[in-house]
C-alpha cells in the first residue's frame, strides 16, 4: 500500500479522447470508504463507451473516469462505517442504488432508476488512484483471493446474475450462446451451480478452446451461414436432449432464435446483455411451448456468491486475464481491446 | 337426463364440412366415465377448423368430431372409477395425458407431447350426445353451477392459467390486451385473483362495453394506426402509473411491442395464445429492464380453481353466452361465429 | 388541518403509567415529512407494553410515545422529498429500516436488525399531534379513504403479510384459528386474494358472527377442552376436504397443532404473531406430510395492496372499529381493550 | 448377466424373522419392465423394520421382500416400453404412483397417498434377483457408474430432494446436523449445488472424520449434554456468520432446536426424516424470524439430478460403503448393520 497521495484517473473526455489526469482525492461520506485502487478490469462497454460515446441509453455527456470493475484496499472510513476497516482489501460492486424507491425497497436494486453505476455516464468510474463508495458495496476479499480475482468479481457476477436468474441447479442441462467473456464467466457460473451438460456454441475456435479449460461439457462452433434449425438439431444430438435453459450472451437476432427452438418445452432462456436491436422472430416458437423469456440488467444481491466461488479455488478465473497494463497505459489498454491483438479475453489495469 | 340410446356427433370431415352422424356410444374403459353431454361452447380454434383444416400444426386429416369445452352427466363408470357416480354433473377438462413422460410427472401434463386433447386432430371432441373421458379429468359441479356455466370452466381457465402464469395478486395493476373471450376471461380471472387496476384495450368499444360489465377498471380504444409509444403514455397516464402485469390475448406484433414496453421495469407480459407469426420486435425494450415474456399453452391443475370461481356466483360468467343452439345445428352455429352477426362473444351448442 | 402549534404526546412511562405529554413539534430531516396525526388504532401490543412493560424481548425502558397504526396529514416536507406533498393525507408504515444492510438490500426490511419499528421501544410511535417519519414509508390516501382506513392498513397489513407467505390465490381453501382483529384481516385478505372457502375457529361465539359479516364461509366454535383429532375431522368434514393453508393468528400450542394436523399433505401453515412461548408438538404430524411451516415477522413491501384492498371499497374495514375516543383519554381506551367491556374488535384514537 | 432362472429374495416374515426364499419370477405388466437385480443397498428403515417390524405408520403384517435402493439389468419389457432395452443397466426409483390423484397431477407423487414404494408394507421390494417395475421410474446408468452407484442414488436423491427443498445454491451457507449416512449424502448435494460453506455436526468423531473427506468445510463435534445456545455460539464463530440453510438429519428435539436457533432470520430449515416423535420447542425462536420450517417426504423428480452428479465423477460415492454381503446373507449384514462392528456407513447387498 503506498502513500503517495497523488490521484490519478483515466478519464474519457468524449469518443475517442481518454486523457490520464490529475483529481482531488475523494473524501468519504457518510457510509462510504475511501479505496486506494489496485486493479480494474476493461469491460466491452468501457471500449464501446471509448469508440462510439455511448452505450445502449447512456451517452458521455462530460468527461467521466471510466472503470467499474475494480478492487483495491480501504484507506479511510466516513462515519458511520462499521462493517470495514483501514487496510481491508475489497471489491467493488458498481452499484450505489437510492435506497428509497419501490425497486430498492423491493430487493432488485440494479432497476433502481436513480441508480449510480459506476463508470455508467455521468458517474465517475473507479479507475483511478482512488476512489470512494457505500461501503456496503464492498466486500472484503479473503487472503487467498487476489486483487485481480476481485476485479474479475464483477463480471463473474453478470454470469452468476443470469444462472440465478435461470435458476440453474444439480443436474440442469444448458445452453450458452457466446464463448467471450460473459459467455465464459457464464459458463464457470452453472457449472459451480451443478449444470451436468453445459454446451456453449461461438464462431471462434479459439474461444471454444478456452471453455474447455473452463469446464464445457460440448462445444459448437457456428456459422453466420447456418440454418437455426440445422444448429437446433446438432445441439440435441450432441446433448442428447434438448436444454432446460439457454443463456443468450451475444444479443443477436440468431442466437435468441436458436435458444427460443433449442430449449424444451417448459424451460428457460435468459438474455443477457441485450444491445436493443430490432430483431424478427417467431416468438411463438418457444412461448408457445412455455419457453419463459427472462432478462438481467447488470446483478443484484450476488456479490457474495461470486466471491464465495472465487475464494474457492475451485476455478482459475485469472487465467481469463490475457493482458496487463498500468493505469497510465488505459489507450493502449483499450486500443488492444479493438485490435483483438494477441486474442484477449480480459483486460486488466493496474493503478498502483 | 333422456335415455334414448342414440349417439349424434358434430363430426368435421375436411375443411368446411361439417357432417351430423350417429355414431356408437363409446364404452368407458378403466378409469374411464361415459357422459351424456349437455353443453359444449363453441372456442375460436374450433372456428379455426372448420374454415381453414388446421391450427397451428394441428392439422385435421381424418374425420374428427369437434368440441372441448363440455359439461355433461355421467351415464356410466368404467372399473376403478371411485371419484364420481351415475348421475353427477361434471365439466370435462379436455386434457388427457400419458401420465408417464418427464412433464406429466413434474405436474406439467399440459407439455405432454403425447398428450390428448378433445376436438384436437387426430383427437374426437365432445360435440356429441355421448363421450368418454377419463374420470379425474371430470369436475363434478356443485347445484348452483349450471351446465352452461360448466362448460364456461373450459375457456375461463385459459384466462386463471394466465393470472397464474403472471402471478396476478392482490393489489396487481394489470394490462390486458384484447377483449374478446380470452380477454374477458382473463379480466375476470385478474379482478378475482385482488388486481387492484384493470386496463383493458381493443379496436371495437362494443366489446370495452362489455369489458366494463365485467369490472375493467380502465378502458381504452386502440386502432391499428396507432403508435405504440403513445398508447404507452396513455395507459401510464390513465393507471398513474405502469403495468405490473401485461397479458396479451391478441398474439400480434402490435400488441406485444406495446406489453413489452408498457410493463413496469421487473414485471411480467404473458403471451396467451401466440398464432406462430413472425414478429419484428426490439426485445430489449423489455427484457432489459427485466420484464419476463412468459407463455402459456392450454392450461394445467387450474380446473378446480376456475370452478370455484363459477361456484361462488361473484362473477356472472352465463352472460358472455350470446348465441345458442342445438348440437344439430353446429354448421349454423359456426356460421355466426364467422359472421360475427350479433355480436357473438360466446356461443353455446346444447346435445339435449 | 388545525394550525394551533402544540404537540400532546400519550407516553408511556412505565408498566401501567401513561402521561399525555407536550413535546416539541418534530422537524422534519432529508427525506422526512411531519405529519399532523388524525387516527392512531390501539394494537394489543400496545396493550401488553402497558400492561407487562414488554412483549417479546421489547422491553420499555425509557418514557415512550405509544401508537403504530397511523394515518395523518403531511404538514411539511424535509429536504429532498418528492413523493408527497403538503396537505396530502397519508397512511404511515410504521418502518423505518437501515437501508444498508442485507436484509434490507434483498428486499426483506422487516427483518433489519437495526430497523426503528415506531411505537416499539425505544422507538417514539405515532400517538401525538405531530410526528415524523421517512416519507417513502408515508403513502398517500385516495379521497375515497378516510383517515380511521388509513390507519387500519397497518392491521390490514399483517393479514396480507401473512397470505402473501401463504401463497394464497384463486381456489386456496384456508383454514384461520383465532377470529380477532388479526383473524378478521387475514381473513379479509383471503378473500381478496381469491380463496374459495375459508373457515375460522373461536373460542367467542360473537367474534365468529363478526367473521360471518366479513366473509367467512364457514365458522367453528371451538372450547379448550376439545381433543385436537376432533376439530380436525369437523374442519375436514365441513370443508368436505383439508385446507391447502392454516394460518394460525392465535400462537397457542392447541391452535398450532390444529393447523398442522388439518392441513392438507403439501400445504403450508403461516405461525403469524407467535408468542414465543415453549409448545410440545409431534412436528412430524406436519412437517413429514411437507406441511411447510412458515413465520411472519411484522410485513414488508405490503402497504400499497392493503391500501389497494381498503380503496376498492370491497369490505368494510371500518366496521371493525368499536370505540372512539380522543388521544387525551388513551388510558381510558387501553382499559377498554383489558375490560374487554363492549366488546372492542378495533379501538381508534383521534388526535384532533 | 446371468441366465439362471431362479428368483431368491431375502424376505421379512415378521420382525426379526428374514428368510432367503424361492419366488416366482415376476412378469412385467404394461409398461414396466422385468430387472435381474445386482446390488441392493440397506437402509435404517430395513434395519428397523428387521427390530421393529414397523417404521411410523408403516407396519410389516404379512411377508415382505426386503430393499429399496437398488439397481439391476434389464432382462424383459412389458407392453408399451419404449424407453429403455434389454440389456440396459438401470438405478431403480422405488415410487410407483397412482397417476391420477391431485398429488400425481401437480407433480408431487411423492404425497400420492396411494402410492406403491418398494419395500414398504405391503409392497414387495427389490431385494431379490428379478424383480418389475414401471419403466418410467427406471434410469438408464451410463458406462462409467457402477451398479453399486447406481443403488447409492437412492440415498442420495433424499439429500439432493432435502436441497432442493432448501434452495441450496452458489454461496449458500449450510448447516447439517448429523453425519450418518443421509447427513453424508446430503452435505455431498449442498457441495454440488455451490454451497460455499458447510458444517457438519455429530456426536461420533469417526463420522465427522467421514465428513471431511465428503468435502465439509467445517465439523462440530457435540454431545447430549450440550446447552444449545453454546452450540449456536459455536456454529456462528466457526462460520463467522449465521447459515443461511440448517437441515436437520437426525429428527431429534435437541437438534430440531439447534437449527431453528442457529439459522440466520428468514433463513431455511429442512427436517429430513422426522421420526415423530412429540418434541418441545419454542417455535418462535425460528419462525418468528421468518425461518421457514420445511419437510421433505422421500423424494420426487430428482433421480436425473442424483445419476448426473454421481456420473459427473467429482464425488466417489462408492466410498460410503464400507460392507458388502450376498443377497444370501441379508441377515447378517442387518446385524452387522445392529451391532455396528466395524463402523458400518452403507452395507451392500449383492444379487449375483
Amino acid at each position: 500500500m503506498e502513500s503517495q497521495a497523488e490521484n490519478l484517473a483515466a478519464v474519457l473526455h468524449i469518443k475517442d479522447i481518454i486523457r490520464i489526469e490529475k483529481r482531488p482525492i475523494p473524501e468519504p461520506g457518510e457510509n462510504e470508504v475511501q479505496i486506494r485502487m489496485s486493479c480494474v478490469g476493461i469491460c466491452g462497454s468501457d471500449v464501446h463507451y471509448v469508440q462510439y460515446g455511448y452505450t445502449g441509453r447512456s451517452v458521455v455527456k462530460k468527461p467521466m473516469v471510466l472503470g467499474h470493475e475494480g478492487a483495491g484496499i480501504i484507506t479511510k472510513l466516513g462515519p458511520g462505517v462499521k462493517n470495514l476497516k483501514i487496510g481491508d482489501r475489497v471489491a467493488i460492486e458498481p452499484n450505489s442504488p437510492c435506497r428509497k424507491c419501490n425497486y430498492c425497497k423491493l430487493g432488485r436494486y440494479n432497476l433502481c432508476t436513480d441508480v449510480s453505476y459506476c463508470g455508467a455516464p455521468p458517474h465517475d468510474g473507479s479507475l483511478s488512484y482512488y476512489y470512494k463508495h457505500p461501503a456496503d458495496f464492498c466486500f472484503k476479499l479473503p487472503d487467498n483471493v487476489s486483487m485481480e480475482e476481485g476485479a474479475l468479481i464483477q463480471p463473474l457476477s453478470v454470469g452468476v446474475q443470469a444462472c440465478f436468474k435461470a435458476e440453474v441447479t444439480l443436474g440442469s442441462v444448458v445452453l450458452i450462446t457466446g464463448a467471450g467473456p460473459i459467455g465464459l464467466v457464464t459458463l464457470v457460473a452453472a457449472k459451480a451451480m451443478g449444470a451436468s451438460k453445459v454446451i456453449i456454441t461461438d464462431i471462434i475456435a479459439h474461444r471454444l478452446q478456452v471453455a474447455k479449460t473452463f469446464g464445457a461439457d460440448f462445444t459448437l462452433q457456428v456459422s453466420q451461414n447456418d440454418i437455426v434449425e440445422q444448429q437446433v438439431e446438432k445441439i440435441h444430438s450432441m446433448l442428447n436432449e434438448a436444454p432446460d435453459i439457454s443463456i443468450d450472451c451475444c444479443g443477436l437476432e440468431e442466437t435468441v432464435k436458436l435458444c427460443l427452438q433449442a430449449t424444451r418445452s417448459g424451460g428457460k432462456l435468459v438474455v443477457v446483455g441485450l444491445a436493443g436491436r430490432e430483431m424478427t422472430l417467431e416468438l411463438g416458437k418457444g412461448i408457445f411451448r412455455e419457453v419463459d423469456v427472462r432478462g438481467v440488467f447488470r446483478f443484484c444481491n450476488v456479490y457474495p456468491a461470486s466471491l464465495s466461488l472465487i475464494a474457492s479455488q475451485k476455478v482459475d478465473l485469472k487465467s481469463l486475464i490475457t493482458h496487463n497494463f498500468h493505469l497510465k497505459d488505459t489507450e493502449k489498454a483499450i486500443q488492444t481491446a479493438i485490435s483483438k491483438e494477441g486474442n484477449p479475453i480480459k483486460i486488466m489495469l493496474h493503478c498502483n
